[in-house]
């Protein structure tokens, strides 16, 4: 039970779990919960806007702050660098303000590493594996193999759930709504986490 | 995650903290919860209502339930027994009804020896201890003497809350029944427990 600090909130998903539909609901009720944005080299997609899907940095800049330890937690997938910049959480925390991070199992499994118990680990996940590919071919923002990659990667992720707080099974956006409200609600009355 | 079976809620609070009215909010709103209604050997009050409140039995009753091993946990307070029927609980949970029992320190302490940390654990505590003393003022239902023992009682309880998986502070009773009803669906998607 920390009164003085806000808490960290690390959620993971397979692409197309609806995962960015659910947090962005959450921000946009609770004042009191902010995003930590991550940096990333990758080039910026249609639709994407920059400051608030990513920060994108050229690689250069990204490894310097590698260097001058600037990241909670990064990770080199496919070409590109993905990573959480630490002083922007750091202040937000102090501030009392709930941060959530939306990252990939091995970002969090470091995460855990480097914070222990202390942040909520959620796991959202789409009913079906059926439902994942078609969530992903309806966004239509990937290519064939980038989809192939993302399938398979998420039947790695799942693997991982047993080391998450929290899964919640994304079948009705209201209840799987619900479900993160109350994490977020609840988890202010734990004792001892 | 126990999908196919409910699970039991233990809540404590110290008398006056706001627990039934929070409690029979939570019941009177989520048909899948139930409460385990206690046993006592001790006369019903003004108000209450048989099978309700309690389940009044005379004292050769209660002793032969527990030499029937009948209880899940079963105190005596006063000169009055008070327990938990075994068999309503199981069969409740075997429905995959999640179950609701409002017992005091003792009890809790006494289920968790049993049940370790399978039930969730919730305390209830008024804002102020002066509030306390006011809330228990306001009911009339108790003598000076029994008002100053219970809250002494209180003072006891509370060194407990540790040994608890939440605290609600009822402070205002609008957030804490939203706090309340989020414990019960965050647990739901609760990983390990």
């Amino acid at each position: 039970m920390t009164k003085n600090q806000g808490r960290l909130f690390v959620i993971s998903a397979p692409s197309g779990a609806g995962k960015t539909t659910l947090v962005d609901k959450l921000l946009k009720l609770c004042p009191n919960v902010v995003r930590s944005v991550s940096m990333t080299t990758r080039l910026i997609r249609k639709g994407e806007i920059a400051g608030q899907d990513y920060i994108y940095v050229s690689k250069e800049k990204f490894q310097s702050i590698i260097k001058a330890n600037g990241f909670l937690e990064y990770a080199k997938v496919f070409d590109n660098y993905y990573g959480s910049p630490k002083k922007f959480i750091a202040t937000q925390l102090k501030q009392q303000k709930d941060v959530i991070l939306t990252i990939d199992v091995q970002g969090a499994m470091n995460i855990k590493k480097i914070m222990g118990d202390k942040p909520v680990f959620i796991f959202i996940l789409p009913p079906k594996f059926a439902d994942l590919k078609k969530r992903l071919l309806k966004r239509k923002t990937d290519s064939a193999k980038e989809i192939a990659y993302r399938l398979k990667a998420a039947k790695q992720e799942i693997k991982c759930v047993k080391d998450y707080d929290y899964l919640i099974i994304n079948d009705d956006i209201k209840i799987a709504y619900q479900q993160l409200l109350a994490i977020f609600i609840s988890t202010k009355c734990r004792i001892g986490k």
